[in-house]
């Protein structure tokens, strides 16, 4: 059986199509639009967001803003557009690695162009073959991660790492759903993900739109969770992995391994290879986003501590290696010592 | 130099005065009445909480029934009476120990009673007597504790172990409070404490009240927190402490413990004597209060996840002794192995 999930960001006739995420977990609303300054906006709204989905999203915007060029247009002048597209683009999530990375990926494609119907074809296939991609690393980190997930587990995840940030099945939700589709039950506890609620509106909302069995818990409770009830795996996504298997990601999944070290329970990061960051190697090679602090202090419009104080808000925590199992990519399982692991799968 | 905190729950001329705490962090407003079912009833409203004020407010309670009985009344049906009001005020939160506590030294001192005036300033004189322990331990421990924290240092804790849940110093509070009246500069980071938000909503409250400098930060970033800024010391309170030392708190405790020894920074447990429960030893001894999942699903009225999604909600966490440096009680600070350390301190 082959699960039916809702495709976050799709190409369709012409048009792009894609979820307002700011409408869930309540309402399934999408975005349609042949403009691409409005899959701009999505992107800088985080109506779309997830950095593989925002990489796919920013490929169809420059493909919107082809499509909309004439035949008759100078193919230099018509390059040099989308070269400012691109560049609009990129300023709206300047931290997102994967849309200056989609971005470039499309523009380094056009320099051999002689026309402009030959931009307009060669836009649109590098942003179809980026999908495309994307989607296949989900499936084959689904494939790989699977086998960890025995008929009856239960899983626990932190914020979304879910269909909703990438093309398909998602990095840490990838394993879950295709062992749903392999026939074996599983049940997920939901991290709710402070302070922008990415696990309770999101995750929540994608598993159990595919049937699956999830139920929310606050991030604070893990530990009391783990000691009472039945938990079996931990998979998290990942923003950044160095060379030595340090991950960056979500606040939370720091603790969500300290806590399955104590309990015994495995701990794994799903991360297509496009994640893993082989350029630097310790934690303090990493910049982790500070944010602000009124995005911690106000939940749905109230002000929850005085007015006079302030908040410490950092976005992503990260998590030694010697608390990660194992690191599912699209191309093997990478376990210690991934100085060399991942080594190896990166030169593949 | 003494801090002027503001007096949680206060005896007025024959009137009860407290804090409204639903109203804060926005407004400082308080009930006062002479009325014993008022004060039963902001014990049931959580407009009153946290163990020891608790404790006071029903003892204040039945002493404003007492003060309500007429001389003339038969001394006999008026201890009746109050056996009554003390059975109700028992209803409102059958989970609070220092409420059946509190309620039930009250009226073990009434049965040598022989008139309903003696009755009136039994009541009165056990209530004030509770009133004045819970202050006094409050003092001893922030004397003890606050020779852990050096000019400068920056604490965190979680909840709110803090005046405003008990008479004036609080317990987890106390020591920071003592620390800032002999001079010492001193630094708060107040975890926000998901579901409830007492850190977030009283903590950093009475902090900033006291003019002492506290940020919030979101449960799941203390292991960021403590890789990149300077924590020295974490202080919580406790729900209940086996003899063995294990520690029953609110949740989040265990991750702040496991954290602190990441770190290598000192965890310790502030703990009135009245908290250490000596008939219990082992973790699963000590009963978890598994709240509705409403609670956390619901946040200012907004649901934060799909209707048909529910929620696994533990109220308190255990932290076991191996992570604890130290359990600050009135009576001194016991250090490992609490086996020994704490009966020692129980029985003086």
């Amino acid at each position: 059986m082959l699960l039916k999930l809702p495709r976050t960001i799709e190409w369709r006739n012409g048009r792009v199509r894609l979820i307002n995420q700011l409408k869930l977990p309540h309402d399934l609303e999408y975005i349609e639009t042949d403009d691409w300054r409005r899959v701009k906006e999505a992107i800088r709204r985080m109506e779309v967001r997830g950095a593989p989905a925002i990489g796919v999203a920013a490929a169809f915007s420059l493909a919107l803003a082809a499509l909309s060029m004439s035949d008759g247009e100078d193919v230099e002048r018509a390059v040099g557009e989308l070269r400012k597209v691109g560049k609009e683009l990129k300023s709206t999530r300047p931290t997102a690695a994967n849309l200056s990375w989609a971005v470039d990926r499309v523009l380094s494609r056009l320099s051999e162009c002689t026309s402009v119907r030959e931009v307009r074809e060669t836009v649109l296939e590098e942003a179809f073959r980026i999908q495309k991609e994307d989607e296949e690393a989900n499936v084959r980190i689904g494939e790989l991660g699977e086998e960890l997930i025995s008929d009856g587990d239960t899983v626990i995840t932190v914020c979304n790492a879910g269909s909703l940030a990438t093309s398909y099945y998602g990095t840490a939700t990838a394993p879950i759903y295709k062992a749903v589709e392999r026939g074996k039950k599983v049940k997920v506890l939901a991290m709710e993900t402070r302070p922008y609620l990415q696990g309770a509106r999101l995750t929540a909302w994608e598993l159990s739109m595919a049937g699956v069995e999830v139920k929310v818990v606050t991030d604070n409770s893990i530990g009391i969770i783990m000691m009472k009830e039945k938990v079996d795996l931990a998979i998290t996504g990942a923003d950044r992995v160095t060379s030595k298997g340090y991950v960056a990601n979500k606040i939370g999944t720091y603790l969500l391994a300290l806590v399955s070290k104590e309990f015994n329970v495995p701990f794994y990061v799903a991360a297509p290879t496009s994640s893993i960051d082989m350029s630097i190697s310790r934690p303090e090679d990493i910049e982790i986003e500070r944010r602000h602090e009124r995005e911690v202090l106000e939940i749905f419009g109230h002000r929850i501590a005085p007015n006079n104080v302030g908040a410490v808000y950092y976005a992503f925590d990260i998590t030694p290696p010697k608390y990660v199992d194992g690191i599912i990519t699209e191309k093997g399982i990478a376990h210690p010592p991934y100085e060399k692991t991942l080594r190896k799968i990166m030169s593949e």
